[in-house]
């Protein structure tokens, strides 16, 4: 199934895609997502409602590096084990919302990635096999990042990656089970419909059931967490000369299955 | 005023403290604590309830190395400009509750903090005295860290800051106008009634004040988030040889004005 949230900022209500063009609302109640679908009724044109992020995480933990190609662009060796950093859940925007260039914002960049949605509680799962069954299933993130506040001022890269409305989530929370592998999905963004990324999952360090392992053993997932999974080579920083943007520009993420955002530029003080 | 939240995890109500014993209820509601707290009825002794944390922020942003003395017992330089690094809100636990050395852990570590609770939206506030008006008040807050996830695994700091129970916070929360001076309270922290940590806040190379100005540079923050202002010299990894912490070991951690906190250690099969 593939679950939505429609409706303007703050007041979003839950439904399940019918196909590619209709959604049912879901019964209201805290549920679980598949008892509410299975009760759910009536008929909505997706085109009449803002779409929303998918989701509202507990925690997003990102992945640093998690793909060969995107390490060797940044000048920097594939790591060992997973590098991971957080993005706070303050930071989530629907995937059709705009993006705003921070101020002081020099080096503002993409990273399309895929998101990893925890599905139940996960402490020091027992082996990436056993850690399928915590995975609920999966979204399309763009892992905004800012370059001069994540590098070049000072410490650690959260400073770079927290700003407000730096992840465009969804448009789809795609339950696992109509993912036929998750280490087989294209991913890519554009900007301005000029391609910039574009690769597999199949290129991954880390697969998917190893980062929930791994991210176990460190802190406790909680469902309706979101690890979101590297990103691959074409960042803007990668580019010779660098591509950073810039008030305008438009970013089109996609991910097969997972379906794509479009987000627009904005300067702060738009 | 001071605000507590009593009861069993997951099911505190709020209060505000009478004095060091009682405590009035809030009434119901999810109006401005001051205006529940003028409505507050009834006498509850603390000594019959679990004091909980006071606060269930949106996220935690933490400074590191923010006292110069802290800095060089780490053998590094005192920052240009703060280094802040994520602690997720699902590691918060109440100031007398147990807190879980992770598996693997061999490094498990204190940091008595200072905590500024945010009271209104703060997005690229124009200076530091502007900020003032941004804070609601303060709480004790202990930044618990696991120095080999920390530094010892790859990447970034947050590996070792989000493992499950390591941020006690409380007894209370502070509201801004019950503290004299933000940069004037002593604060400390000791092991098994042996004293690790002593200083004050007018050793922090950044004040309050500062840092929610710089913070809100780099991030929006919102009512209810905490920044933990970073820790002084005494820590267990700045000892010479390194002390860390072991199941049974007890922390006191304490700050003038902000109550004192008791977190026992427990390895994770507990």
């Amino acid at each position: 199934m593939r679950f939505v949230r429609l409706g303007e900022p703050g007041r979003e209500r839950d439904a399940v895609l019918i196909d590619d063009q209709y959604a049912a609302w879901l019964s209201p109640g805290d549920g679980d997502l598949r008892s509410r679908a299975a009760a759910a009724s009536g008929r909505v044109a997706l085109a009449d409602h803002r779409i929303g992020a998918p989701l509202r995480p507990g925690k997003i933990v990102c992945v640093g590096l998690n793909y060969a190609d995107h390490a060797a662009e940044g000048g920097q060796q594939a790591p060992e084990e997973p590098i991971l950093f957080m993005k706070a859940p303050d930071t989530v925007v629907g995937p059709y919302d705009d993006v705003v260039i921070p101020m002081g914002g020099e080096k503002t960049d993409w990273e399309v990635e895929l998101g990893i949605v925890i599905g139940s509680q996960a402490t020091n799962v027992s082996s990436a096999a056993a850690a399928a069954a915590h995975i609920a299933g999966y979204v399309l993130c763009n892992d905004v990042s800012e370059r001069h506040f994540q590098a070049e001022r000072g410490g650690q890269w959260d400073k770079g990656k927290n700003c407000a409305t730096f992840c465009p989530l969804g448009p789809w929370f795609v339950t696992a089970d109509e993912i036929a592998d998750p280490q087989d999905i294209a991913l890519g963004l554009e900007v301005n419909a000029k391609p910039y990324q574009k690769s597999t999952t199949a290129q991954m360090i880390f697969s998917a059931t190893y980062l929930v392992w791994y991210v176990s053993r460190f802190m406790t997932l909680y469902p309706g967490d979101v690890i979101s999974s590297g990103t691959p080579a074409g960042v803007g920083a990668g580019q010779s000369p660098p591509v950073f943007l810039r008030p305008g520009d438009v970013m089109r993420a996609w991910a097969s299955g997972l379906g794509e955002q479009r987000s627009r530029l904005v300067s702060v003080s738009s």
